[in-house]
């Protein structure tokens, strides 16, 4: 039965984009076979189209109206990023019954809640699979597969640049500064990488993933950030000594106390699964209470791989309005609170610069006791630096983040018993 | 808005069936907030009602007429297993309107295709995620997220009983037969093992797998077959010693000559990801077109993991039953041939027993060069055994399964030459 054709509009034609495009125009007989309708690519919105030069892409369906062109397609395709104006664009077509697709994770972690709400009101789809993991299907998993198991943890390398610096700073034994450096050369970092190194990209993925598993309205900022730019060699050292390897991870995780969600560095002992990731790969490791232990790996980023989980969204929502139906909507129904990092538990390292005098370790492990810090294992090395001072390594069991700063402070205020050199989570089954 | 109740009924309490059972009643208000409907267990067919006594279970919902049952729900669960009766009964419940939710990959193997065309005839939904690796949500992916590329090979540990034995066989240094005979008496290993160590049940996965790839109808009995039960402590030895571990893999895959399907043992690098799938686990490499290489990892057996997908599955199609929608049907439009287990191309090793003459190791290179068979590496090792022979271990380029099989034959046939220890296939990107 033949279906009339499903209007798709672009918005947006940079490196996304342009490999959208490329997949729309490359498998339209392949998708009309899959859709049950052809895909008729309506408009690209542009701000310059003297800039658009793919061979792929027909000069005519270029425009620069892109508020009008929301309000003619059955599906809007947003890859222009950023919050303003791509929030105005996504809310006019879905207020004007189209069905949105988009890989704008900075927009969703501040007001995907809106949107969802907006898309079910409107009775179409909002689906964003590139949004978190790139090529890697990770949302489609937490929105549909896992929908009847109940997930207790989701830690995700959700971040190429980080993991790509992290690991070359491993493998090379290089400064943070130099594979930076290096990094934004070859085109792997953004020229200001803050977003990337600072945390709050993996953070915006945190807060949609939370929502997803958790269907609770969490956003951006209920996200506690800390990012890699003070990781140094010798905390990569350190990590190594202990088989271990550090890696920026986005957590969330509910519990009796509430939900938690953060972004930070953290020791992961060298065989867990997400050690092994490398490069710019990115991984999600998924604990259901059912399914057990889940990961799902692959690309994070690049036009193809990206444009793939684009295409498959486009595909998917075009089906639907084949079947006149939605998917499942986003249900935002729990209450449960969000947690305060400071409250939040993990082990911790601390490394400390200690005077090699009798008492020192006495002294440090006492103010540990007394705010009520278990010790797992404390570990002092021989060698001495130019002053005769000495490492100490301490490795705590689980404490609050509030609790093992303010040990810490303590310690530090003790200036006969040593500086703290580095603090660092520790990953603990 | 309030909507009236969906009617699930169970087929089977065996362990799945009872962990799913489990789950219903145990997150039954947290499936109504999902679903928007509430989930009401309306019957549960079994062989013995006297048999089962799982508290969570309502004795006065047990039945043992099934076909009665599969009349009166909107979703039906079908966890039986094996091909009749289960399929007069997926048929059954489809042709009565329902839903259909089913882990039986052995159905699915031989009939998938005519139940795929029975749901979508009659607008209701067959989902199957737990039928190929279990708790992993793989069936989805494919079926929905990579449908906006081109899939060009999946390679999965899709057994876990087998992956376990080459595991141990691994670790420990033991012979298949003591490891089997341990995987046994602890319950990984069936009494009767054929279907797993013979590879007939990664089979039945490679079939299921090419439907949802390559929309092309492909049965078990187009897969090719090889266990792991030939499989030796020097095969093991000789793969360590090559930085390689052998694993059981399903490989579909499609490229110009057609589609090929095949389960057999393969050497994989190391460093690879599927070599570091340990134990029980299952784990499935896709290679897209545009998402380039993506893993899915995590249980693929057991009762609650296999219950958290079948659950999922219900929570969907229980939704999709409140919005008056079905799920994508399952398009089989391709007539690409399927390549002939014997055309098939791999690299290979293949260890001779040769004795210590001049010009044996160039008779064998002259005899693959007659076939065309490229030698990527030869290599004579020093130790002898008591008859003085040594071990001639030969890696090839790419060749067809047909070719390598007759230069072996001709290697063989000149006794002077040497025997053939063992021929296996070897993973080359």
């Amino acid at each position: 039965m033949a279906h009339e054709s499903i209007k798709v509009a672009l918005l947006g034609a940079g490196t996304v984009g342009s490999q959208t495009a490329r997949l729309l125009v490359e498998q339209a007989d392949e998708f009309e076979r899959r859709i049950g309708a052809r895909l008729e690519l309506t408009g690209i919105a542009v701000l310059d189209p003297d800039q658009v030069n793919d061979p792929w892409i027909d000069k005519s369906l270029l425009t620069t109206d892109t508020l009008e062109l929301t309000t003619r397609a059955d599906v809007v395709v947003e890859l222009i990023g950023g919050i303003e104006p791509a929030r105005t664009f996504v809310l006019s077509a879905l207020n004007h019954g189209a069905s949105v697709v988009t890989a704008n994770k900075a927009l969703l972690a501040q007001h995907g809640p809106e949107l969802y709400e907006a898309a079910e009101r409107n009775g179409v789809d909002i689906y964003f699979e590139a949004a978190v993991g790139g090529a890697i299907p990770i949302v489609r998993p937490l929105r549909e597969s896992m929908v009847g198991d109940k997930i207790n943890r989701i830690m995700g390398i959700v971040n190429g640049t980080t993991n790509y610096i992290l690991d070359e700073m491993t493998t090379r034994g290089l400064a943070f500064d130099t594979v930076l450096k290096e990094a934004q050369a070859k085109g792997f970092a953004e020229a200001d990488p803050t977003a990337d190194i600072g945390g709050f990209d993996a953070a915006a993925k945190a807060a949609i993933m939370s929502v997803l598993a958790f269907h609770r309205d969490v956003r951006m900022d209920d996200v506690h950030v800390e990012g890699i730019e003070n990781i140094t060699e010798s905390d990569i050292e350190a990590a190594r000594a202990m088989n271990r390897v550090i890696k920026l991870l986005a957590v969330v995780s509910e519990n009796e106390q509430g939900i938690s969600a953060g972004v930070y560095p953290i020791m992961l002992p060298a065989d867990h699964q997400l050690a092994k990731v490398s490069g710019s790969f990115n991984a999600v490791f998924v604990e259901g209470e059912a399914s057990d232990d889940l990961m799902f790996y692959g690309r994070g980023a690049g036009g193809a791989p990206t444009a793939s989980a684009v295409t498959g969204d486009i595909v998917t929502v075009a089906r639907h309005r084949v079947a006149g139906s939605t998917g499942p909507s986003i249900p935002l129904y729990s209450n449960a609170p969000i947690v305060d990092a400071s409250q939040a538990h993990s082990s911790y390292m601390v490394r400390f610069n200690v005077p090699d005098n009798v008492g020192v370790l006495a002294r440090i492990t006492e103010i540990f006791a007394q705010h009520g810090v278990s010790i797992r294992a404390a570990q002092q090395h021989e060698q001495e630096d130019a002053q005769g001072n000495h490492e100490l390594w301490i490795t705590t069991h689980s404490v609050s983040d509030h609790v093992i700063r303010e040990t810490i402070d303590d310690v530090a205020a003790e200036k006969t018993a040593g500086a703290v050199i580095s603090i660092m989570r520790v990953f603990e089954e």
